[in-house]
């Protein structure tokens, strides 16, 4: 198994990817046979110079240009051919690689992984899969978490066969709940897309819970939740800025007083173990689902544990052959 | 001025419900010539027989039927004729009341006002406005928090307009900054809707601001956010869900040892400062813009406070006029 590492793209690229990418080469030596680095070879290494030895099986592929992260993801793809996105892309419709990883411009890795390696058979959008920190044992997976901003009933139905393939391969969830997102539970509710959604998905053969709405997110109702990229990317980031915001008036509420000063010292830790619970970085990036090899998106702020993380998913959704997976989801559903 | 009371709708109808009217009659008895509070005449008095002496200018206008949280709004308004919620909004068709006040079902509310009422002239849809606490000096509103599904671009204006005129009546924000919610900055980004209501918006007369996604919404970026009732409501949910996540974890994080209890003891006072700041209940209900009266839908879970702080935002925009207002500013939008 060789993985391709988009070394130039996060907003703490190369230094903090190729830390991470290194960490991982040490963790998981035995399941990769070769990293493969995608960048400017002279940044890549005076990145490495600070991080000790180089990791055996970590080669660099050098690619001239860097996609920046607010660039038009089109315009990115077709003008800068030779990006370390579309590179790292490239390898993996060679074969040489398996699996490509990229902290780097969402759309972009969409754009040059949509156009590059084409979706599978039968699957109309390719959408992204984002893992989300929950009140149940399980996180829960949001799909689509921003690939696509107009979607038909048909694509939502999709959607929820290769979140439910990825719940059940890479989170370990037996039958995964699928719930479609809405703003009603019962049948009539929600807008004209997601009404002739529920139709089809009751049809299915998913384990479908019927709608689900906001409030029933965070309170382990569901372990896929169904949705087009426009309401899915919203959901995200509206969650991550109100996490944020009570993280803003905690702090805030925490150093009027000395009392409160030192309550917030007794309580430090807890809070350590709060942050950790609630951050998704752990899950470590979130995949591309519906093409022919693994891609995976991590957050652009990712650190080098984060990217560590992201990459032990990336091998582990190579050998639980999650994109074979998909197919054959994708494939039973059209004949069910 | 009157102004009719749903006693009937809501988690703990009649009782927070009577008691929150009492508590607004004596703190608004300058402003306000009677209330009517609208449901059955014996569960209203029983409710009143443990709060104390009547107090003046409240009396009961007898409603037998009412409408449960989770009924079709449409059959409701329809087979319930006599209904609190079709009761009280009859009051203000006839002139007898100015507003209507209800934490029942806000989509029964939305049909009967919608139906009864009928839309100001030239609105497409009456929409509801909710305010929500923000990271700046003022909270922000979300406009349509769930009145409609599927939207135009054109009806997306309208919203920002009405929205627009409550910011500055109701929260005293003097030029509000409007945007619409999408998935990026850029006039490209968004969906076909978004896209088209973009450019609509730039050329409107109001204080537009551009595309604002989900991470700016409590960062003081923006005063009124538009989008349709469908992505509204699931913020609002969504958004409700992750606070109560937080605040779980924060909970089960501060019993787990003596000292975390200890210092949970001494931030005590900052967490119930912290609940307060994040508490959209003391804006005190949601109105529904875009008809001729004033229409203020109340969460379900409203108690008595929460409900004397609707009546006073109640009473509030029918002395501000806030519908001739929101009529005027969509007729200049025709215009313009």
């Amino acid at each position: 198994m060789r993985i391709a590492v988009d070394a130039m793209g996060g907003d703490f690229a190369p230094g903090e990817i190729v830390a991470g990418t290194f960490r991982a080469a040490v963790a998981l030596a035995d399941q990769v046979e070769e990293w493969l680095l995608v960048g400017r070879e002279d940044a890549i290494r005076s990145a490495a110079a600070a991080l000790g030895p180089w990791p055996p099986r970590v080669r660099i592929v050098h690619a001239d240009e860097v996609v920046d992260m607010g660039e038009s993801p089109a315009v990115a793809v077709r003008r800068k051919k030779n990006s370390s996105i579309n590179q790292a892309v490239a390898l993996v419709r060679s074969g040489e690689a398996a699996a490509v990883f990229s902290a780097g411009n969402t759309g972009a890795l969409v754009a040059a992984a949509t156009l590059k390696l084409r979706p599978l058979e039968g699957v109309l959008r390719p959408a992204i899969a984002t893992t989300i920190p929950g009140g149940g044992r399980f996180p829960w997976v949001l799909i689509d978490a921003g690939a696509n901003t107009d979607c038909t009933a048909e694509m939502l139905v999709q959607f929820a066969v290769m979140g439910a393939v990825y719940a059940r391969e890479i989170l370990g969830i037996p039958e995964p709940r699928v719930g479609l997102l809405s703003v009603g539970e019962e049948d009539v509710k929600g807008n004209e897309v997601t009404r002739e959604a529920f139709g089809r998905l009751r049809a299915s053969p998913l384990n479908f819970v019927g709608n689900v709405e906001g409030h029933d997110l965070f309170e382990d109702q569901v372990d896929v939740v169904v949705c087009d990229g426009f309401v899915g990317n919203i959901v995200l980031k509206t969650s991550e800025s109100v996490a944020h915001f009570f993280g803003r008036l905690l702090r805030e509420t925490l150093t009027t007083t000395p009392w409160r000063a030192l309550g917030a010292w007794l309580i430090r830790g807890g809070l350590r173990e709060l942050r950790t619970r609630a951050d998704a970085s752990s899950y470590g990036g979130a995949p591309l689902l519906g093409v022919p090899g693994v891609c995976i998106v991590a957050h652009g702020a990712s650190r080098a544990e984060a990217v560590a993380n992201g990459l032990r998913v990336t091998v582990e959704a190579v050998r639980r052959e999650v994109p074979q997976k998909v197919a054959r989801g994708v494939q039973e559903l059209a004949h069910s």
